[in-house]
């Protein structure tokens, strides 16, 4: 605590991300980032970028972008709003739409980054408890609130919420904005972006560093109803005119111009994804239904943190939230056909070094 | 105004950035861009950059954009905070150093986002009217206040104040954060980094943008004592991990590693700036002395609005600010030599059509 701060700045619960390694060959399943790099097409336009552009400062609207993502939602460039990474985009959002007098309502398992935002905002927020099997009850939602946030699919527990679900969520809160933080619904949830037409207290956000593969960009956004991106963009204004640098729109962009690709790198995640899946289970570990890029999963006998250090000394690394009723579950992301490989070797000596 | 805005959403402010027109062929002098583009060791760079890497979040410290930046001035790197440009860093600063029970004090005329972060973070302010001559009188800010903010040169006038007026602000706010936003500083003001060592009450904020050449790549940063930067950190860390995007970070570290390009340009443009001042003057214009890339300019005559949308007709772009003391200047840009021939005939048929 400094004199100069001001008061409140030590309430605040900043976010801790995993960790970034400077150590080179290490498995890196710890931060949900994709195994394989963008599009073919970002190196062609990074390639064939002309430099002296760089002295201009980029369109503060960002319309090529907004244009292009309208075009691959189906929506209208005004039901577009994008930031630095999904994280900017859900700070404006809690500023913007969820400083009501009534809590937000969230899971107590799920993105941590959202208690983080409402002490940042001084905003109260309820956590509803997940159910035994780590589940979102929408009943259990049907109460007076300021807002709703979810991600869908859940992190870090990997569990998709149907849209029928979000729907009904929709319906019981007219005069709320329902966030739903749709980071991992590319690799097999259901999106809400269909319900935006209907539901003007839906707010969709998306990010590029996942399905994408873009992480280092920082490229994220927001789809719903006008008044919403409204809302969004009178603080975006407030805080930065040009959220996005020229080159991670030209990145986003020729990233959405490349579908099959897309496509092609999103089946393999899902595919190897069901291999570990299959292959942890062997091993005597719980894993919970995931519908991400990464499995959510407990050993009966063996303490995560240990899993943890035992995995590192190995090369391995993986997530481990130190919170409430996931103490002893590890995040562990979907790496390439390798990186699967490794991650099931190294398990399998970790538990056998534990039983001897 | 929606029933989902949070409260407080109307009473914002948002700063208007100058147009960035998709027109071609236009003299853009109205957002003070360097009309150079950044050092080609950015090229090199960008060139030879693997795309696979951008699906790795980038560090979120960014520790080695802020040992080339601590190696640069000549601080530690637990005096550098980065941002996605000056914007956010000025933003964070309101959130994290500015905000307490007294007004922040800040020149009548000068970056108007200054106000815009007020009015986000619920800060009060006071205006200090500079004297006769558009100057800042630092006596009249000797005055109880929750912090100072400055721009030296201070935009949009372009004039600077001398380090011996910064460090008497020091003295007289000791348990108050004194920002100064040096956006400009590297066109011929004093820096007051050098002070750094003995004020810990002193934030300098600089930027990329202008003297780099790289207002595309979004990235601005801050020095001062380490309290202050910690604090700083608190605000970033809980808002957003990753602001700066790989690709940018790349880039800033490769313009800084050459700095006969960034003293060449700059150079240029101050010789420049004294043609320009010269020409406005034979042509009847009041020119402020200026410290930084652009002229603040009047004529006696002539109604700046009417000078801007006449220059806009021969194709170059001004900056005109409609508010009180200022409404008959005009902020002009130093671009390239051609761009400044470009405006000086435009005025002058602009001038001659208002007489004749």
């Amino acid at each position: 605590m400094s004199k100069f701060w001001s008061p409140g700045l030590n309430g605040l619960a900043p976010y801790t991300p995993g960790e970034q390694p400077r150590q080179r060959g290490l498995v890196k399943l710890n931060t949900n980032e994709s195994p394989f790099g963008p599009s073919p097409a970002v190196a062609d336009v990074l390639r064939t970028w002309s430099i002296e552009q760089l002295r201009r400062y980029p369109d503060p609207d960002s319309t090529a972008l907004r244009d292009a993502l309208a075009r691959e939602h189906g929506v209208r460039v005004d039901n577009v709003f994008v930031g630095n990474g999904s994280d900017e985009v859900l700070a404006h959002t809690f500023c913007a739409l969820l400083r009501h007098d009534r809590p937000v309502l969230m899971p107590d398992v799920t993105y941590a980054f959202y208690r983080t935002y409402c002490a940042l905002y001084g905003i109260a927020y309820k956590a509803i408890p997940l159910d035994s099997e780590y589940r979102i009850n929408v009943c259990d939602y049907e109460q007076s609130c300021g807002g709703v946030v979810l991600a869908n699919p859940n992190a870090p527990t990997g569990i998709a919420l149907a849209r029928t679900d979000i729907e009904r969520m929709l319906v019981s809160h007219p005069d709320q904005v329902v966030v739903v933080d749709e980071a991992y619904v590319d690799f097999g949830g259901e999106s809400a972006i269909g319900l935006i037409a209907r539901y003007p207290n839906l707010l969709v956000v998306r990010t590029f560093s996942k399905s994408r593969g873009l992480a280092g960009i920082r490229v994220g956004y927001a789809l719903g109803h006008m008044a919403l991106i409204d809302g969004l963009n009178r603080v975006k204004n407030s805080f930065d005119s040009y959220p996005l640098s020229s080159l991670s729109v030209a990145a986003a962009i020729a990233s959405l111009g490349d579908a099959d690709y897309f496509a092609k790198t999103v089946a393999e995640i899902v595919r190897l994804r069901q291999l570990v899946t299959e292959e942890l289970g062997r091993l005597g570990m719980i894993v919970l239904p995931s519908s991400a890029n990464f499995l959510f999963a407990a050993h009966p006998a063996c303490p995560a943190s240990r899993l943890m250090a035992g995995l590192r000394q190995h090369g391995v690394l993986v997530r481990h939230f130190v919170s409430p009723r996931i103490e002893n579950f590890l995040r562990i992301t979907i790496g390439s056909e390798a990186d699967c490989g490794a991650l099931v070797r190294a398990l399998t000596k970790v538990l056998s070094d534990q039983s001897g």
